[in-house]
């Protein structure tokens, strides 16, 4: 039969994505990475803390099958820019470990990820994946304002 | 055989989308919604402009088999905010449309969308909404810089 997407294809995409954010990362100066913003917005770094920790805590939840409550995740990302990319790589390595070891038909199952969303899991991963893009678009804003060209979007399609 | 994602839920998920989108159109003042911007980037109308244009033309060529070349777009989507949300709204249904009337294969299919993009149709349709989320995050900043609230990301979700 033919699939709409692949899993192979999902992952490729995330992962492509995840390279551009990673870019954008990459991008800001150390200290406005942790202390600029617009409009009293979360500095990018905060951000940054959000999207790793629901990546690992998800990813985590999904592979033992428990639910973990959400928590605080201020600094989860790390202190420094070379903290933060260090584990932004470690958990490319982690998702990739995950759609190795996980079946089609467990991507369809309903989770309750941090006791508050119960969709199937690959839901809940689209969720996480639009989410990066939709605080990325406004970390692209903070560079522009900032006076740094960010990468191009198209960059990793 | 246990698909990823089906049709129904990848069309669910771009109108859930689409329609949040919507609302943070609706959010914009009329007058900022055309003038107003962060860090010389486009107005938020310029940005539903490539939208809309992007949207319509698209589906155009998968429907009809025939590439359109990409060209100018300034004011496609309307000159006042409620002529650009009548065209959002025509775009609703012609993307109900297309949907119902294309098959699974004809989205795995390559099309050269624009005269640029030779991919999978879903692939192109993935961009599209990929990049809708990206400049609605954009949007978000604005309308945090002009002391408004955006609506809640997870509102539609």
């Amino acid at each position: 039969m033919v699939e709409l997407v692949t899993k192979q294809e999902w992952l490729d995409n995330w992962q492509i994505n995840r390279r551009l954010t990673r870019k954008v990362i990459e991008a800001f100066p150390e200290k406005e990475l942790f202390e600029f913003s617009v409009g009293g917005m979360r500095p990018f770094s905060k951000i940054v803390d959000e999207l790793i920790y629901l990546g690992v805590i998800a990813l985590r939840q999904f592979s033992e099958n428990e639910i973990i409550i959400f928590e605080n995740h201020d600094n989860y990302a790390g202190k420094t820019k070379a903290e933060i990319l260090s584990n932004w790589d470690k958990l490319t390595e982690q998702i990739n470990t995950f759609f190795a070891n996980t079946s089609l038909e467990r991507f369809r199952e309903e989770f309750n990820v941090f006791g508050m969303f119960n969709y199937p899991i690959i839901h809940n991963l689209d969720y996480l994946l639009q989410n990066e893009i939709h605080h990325r678009g406004q970390g692209y804003v903070y560079l522009r304002a900032l006076g740094i060209e960010p990468p191009a979007f198209y960059s990793e399609f």
